[in-house]
């Protein structure tokens, strides 16, 4: 298997499209926020078959092109996730903060909005609130990402020739579209959308435009709940995005809690979400197969936590602690809170043995809240897993590059995140 | 130059040679040891010419086309430098520790041996002892790589059809090669070798057989003496393996002390081993730029030390505080045991102030000794840049591929680290 690995990365690549002139159909954009190299590799070592003697490659080893540099055009060469979106949907940096303006707060035209332009069916993603700064920097311009109500307001009044910016959205966020102010779901119903609430009848939604809000903020991580709530929405959005391609479609499809848990230092987190993120990956890449004018192409707007595989000088990654974990540190955190037996909540969310030392430290800080005691559980398994982190915010290392289908060789090598935008615009202005 | 970027290293990768199926005559392979991807990200950082609004990409930019999984065969995923070198020589993971043997400690066929079998011109080149986990896993077979006298002894015993393994060596290591039980210097003199031990006369070596061994062990830090040691190692190997050529020639250049720097968490001695190692491989493409049917291939072996640009929640790598520094926190920590005046090396030797605070923690450690006070040097240095660290080992992450010249394009894409030696061998054989 090792000797065939690359071979079929590069004949994967260049199968269908070598040095293909001819601008793809429908794009595809998916993004992982946080999703630094680090992440991509523990993946593959959390879900490595224990039974065989090689590591399996996962579904990024069998599209990986390239890696992107993520420096905004700010003071600092660490990117947020608004600089670095805005970066990906309109191949110009600006600011930590910026969505879709430059660094004068001009707005700056986004990949989503020229698909507009051109007649294609438009599309967003997401598990955070689908007006976070990943998908706000495709549909809307606001000088800061924490204006959140304005932002959900652009998702409507941000005409393109007339025309509402998206004709999907998936994500959580009723919080922002159902306001005292103004209610943003009552005016999608009016422009004509379909409209849910309910993850679980998802299925539901049968025809564009159509928005669907799942969740007051952003979705409930995956260790906790609905493990594979990307996967789904992305099967539905491309479903209903294949029923309207007569022009093609854009969708931009973000798994946008890999940094959360990434911020939360949170390594069990993190996977659950690489693996409902990879699980979306195989959708997109299925209907590449069945549709070769469709680029896929996927990447992160930064890495998050300063995540490395090992740590405090030992040679060692224990994913098995790691696949031990059941929930989320907050949610532990919260369900001890609720309790006097620490014990079975610790080896009911863990596989960790519970030790005195850990007891002691549990109660000692379930006396602080929630926040120090998710944050000595989060802790105690980094320390076994050997899990590093260097920071509660981002870093600055190159991101990984995946691309699939037509029009993939273009995104090979070592680029910027700016260039990533310029190819796929080029590809929509065709 | 944003746009223009990823085209170029596309262009670049398939200019001469698209799906090329003749193999490259000669092979140019460098391995930077621990030069994960937050090193090849961080030179660019650091490299930056703060004049243009750009930061210029480096050299490593211009040729990446993939990345590789380090793991080895043994009880972790996380691999040390003599398994992932015997991965890189052989296509066959290993155990910790193996040089060229397998999980049974059997001899494994190196690359370097198949070259010579070939009658290819083949070196050695390195900046720590030539007789090191790295290049020993090409030209000697040993249980652990820590019998570095059986290891030399190998050098010249090692022989491939009645011949010596390697033509040329150059690097560190007189230390193990003139002992009281044996002279490997004489012997290889007996051989036919030129020798030097002094490499300012490098340029005095003019014809091969060689070998050049210019320190006890390894080489100084290139922030500390030499800093362009390696770059002329390479030049001059070129130049000698150029010569000889007629059967095509191999050649394995190492990076070593990226490691050796990372693993004492020092990131100014890191961005000074980057630096020669770049300037290296800009001497290894120019000669692919004269010598078409010439194949460099770059990778490394792991990550080291779990470096992270940002730290401690800030979304800043400051790259200046860096580049003030000029000599390794070890030779700093040095000076300030033979000195009275802490402040007048410090501020000699680092652009940050001589804060009390620094000047109390200095005097405090310079009473436990060099490693402590060193320990001190870096941790300020680290967190005034903020630089981040998880380990005094190596991490799992995945690192980047390099190609360039004749047959780049089969190292596209995610790959185990026996692939690239698979297809390295595959050409040699060829």
């Amino acid at each position: 298997m090792n000797k065939s690995l690359s071979l079929l990365a590069s004949s994967i690549i260049f199968s269908s499209s070598l040095y293909a002139q001819t601008a793809p159909k429908n794009i595809i954009y998916m993004i992982g926020d946080g999703m630094g190299p680090a992440y991509t590799t523990a993946y593959r070592y959390f879900m490595d078959d224990a039974n065989t003697k090689v590591v399996e490659p996962t579904v990024f080893d069998s599209i990986l092109v390239g890696m992107a540099h993520t420096y905004p055009d700010d003071d600092t060469v660490v990117t947020d996730s608004a600089a670095g979106a805005t970066a990906l949907s309109t191949g110009t940096k600006s600011y930590n903060g910026a969505i879709a303006v430059d660094t004068h707060k001009k707005p700056l035209t986004t990949m989503l909005e020229i698909a507009k332009q051109k007649n294609m069916t438009t599309g967003l993603v997401a598990t955070s609130q689908i007006n976070h700064a990943t998908p706000a920097s495709f549909a809307s311009h606001n000088e800061s990402r924490r204006n959140y109500d304005e932002i959900a307001n652009d998702y409507i009044d941000n005409k393109i020739e007339g025309k509402l910016p998206a004709d999907l959205m998936l994500g959580g966020g009723t919080k922002y579209f159902i306001r005292e102010d103004r209610n943003l779901v009552d005016e999608f119903k009016a422009a004509g959308y379909s409209y849910s609430d309910n993850l679980a009848a998802l299925d539901k939604l049968e025809k564009l435009p159509a928005l669907g809000l799942f969740a007051p903020v952003g979705l409930p991580f995956a260790i906790d709940e609905n493990p594979n709530r990307l996967e789904k929405m992305t099967k539905k959005s491309l479903s209903l995005l294949d029923k309207h391609k007569d022009n093609g479609f854009f969708v931009m499809i973000e798994g946008s809690q890999i940094d959360w848990c990434g911020h939360a230092n949170d390594i069990a987190c993190a996977m659950s979400e690489m693996h409902d993120f990879a699980n979306a990956i195989k959708v997109a890449k299925q209907y590449v197969d069945k549709n070769p004018d469709t680029l896929l192409v996927i990447t992160a707007d930064h890495s998050t936590g300063g995540l490395t595989l090992g740590a405090n000088g030992q040679y060692r990654w224990e994913r098995d602690i790691i696949k031990g974990v059941s929930a989320s540190a907050e949610t532990i955190a919260k369900k001890m809170l609720e309790s006097e037996d620490l014990e079975t909540i610790w080896t009911q969310s863990t596989s960790l043995p519970f030790e005195k030392s850990t007891k002691l430290l549990l109660e000692q800080a379930k006396s602080k809240g929630n926040k120090t005691l998710a944050q000595v559980i989060k802790s105690r398994i980094s320390e076994a897993s050997f899990t590093g982190w260097t920071t509660s915010g981002h870093t600055a290392i190159d991101v990984p590059v995946f691309a699939y289908g037509q029009g993939a060789e273009q995104f090979i090598g070592s680029q910027n995140n700016t260039a990533i935008a310029d190819k796929l615009i080029s590809f929509i202005k065709q």
